[in-house]
């Protein structure tokens, strides 16, 4: 079955998406830890990023770069950092969430609960940002 | 100032160190969420990850998907989480953690006591398999 990542990349479910390149997605978590919390995912569905192979990782990992200086130019005033728990989907990906505090990054904080406009709107500045980078 | 990694990478002062590259390190962190739990280092000095040269950064993947596929080796029945903050020390540095939870990747938990015995146990380890990667 696919993965719920494969039908957002095939548009079968709707999702922010903010950038997108010939093997990789990404789009805003709509479960965020912080406002701009963006999901990396590459197009290929390997449960663990390590088994992603040395090319996939490489592409991936490239696009993530543009992907969070994106998110750092839309929140300059955080650091865009990085977590990949691998436990949820098992389709690997990277969250990219802008924090000031160590302790921001936790999953077991409770998450935000922001309005489809604003959803909208984070998606659109990041999107943006990212085109210039291309 | 060399930061405290610089230092590890000149010998200056001791570490764990289970792999080594031309562009990069990787120790065991001696404060761990978790047994394994390592940092992964690219030897030039840049304090966002995300600043790195594509090549740079490159190197630095394919550099910790080996760590975290020996990481995997040593630790099986754990998923090899990935972490980076970028706030406490000014030198890109990538977490590696083998969890089962993710509220296991919070840096607000307690860290691990552990001898030195079983670190430099844990560190053999994962360089042993390291090695047979390479």
């Amino acid at each position: 079955m696919a993965s719920i990542f494969t039908k957002i990349i095939h548009r079968e479910i709707p999702a922010y998406i903010v950038a997108e390149s010939d093997s990789c997605i990404a789009f805003l978590d709509i479960f965020p830890l912080a406002e701009g919390h963006t999901l990396v995912v590459p197009k290929v569905e390997t449960d663990l990023i390590f088994d992603l192979t040395p090319n996939q990782l490489t592409e991936l990992s490239l696009f993530a770069q543009k992907v969070g200086k994106a998110i750092h130019k839309v929140f300059p005033y955080k650091r865009p950092a990085i977590a990949v728990i691998g436990l949820e989907v098992p389709h690997a990906h990277i969250h990219i969430v802008p924090i000031n505090f160590a302790s921001e990054l936790s999953f077991s904080n409770e998450k935000l609960k922001l309005s489809q406009e604003r959803l909208t709107e984070i998606a659109e500045s990041i999107q943006k940002e990212y085109l210039k980078l291309t």
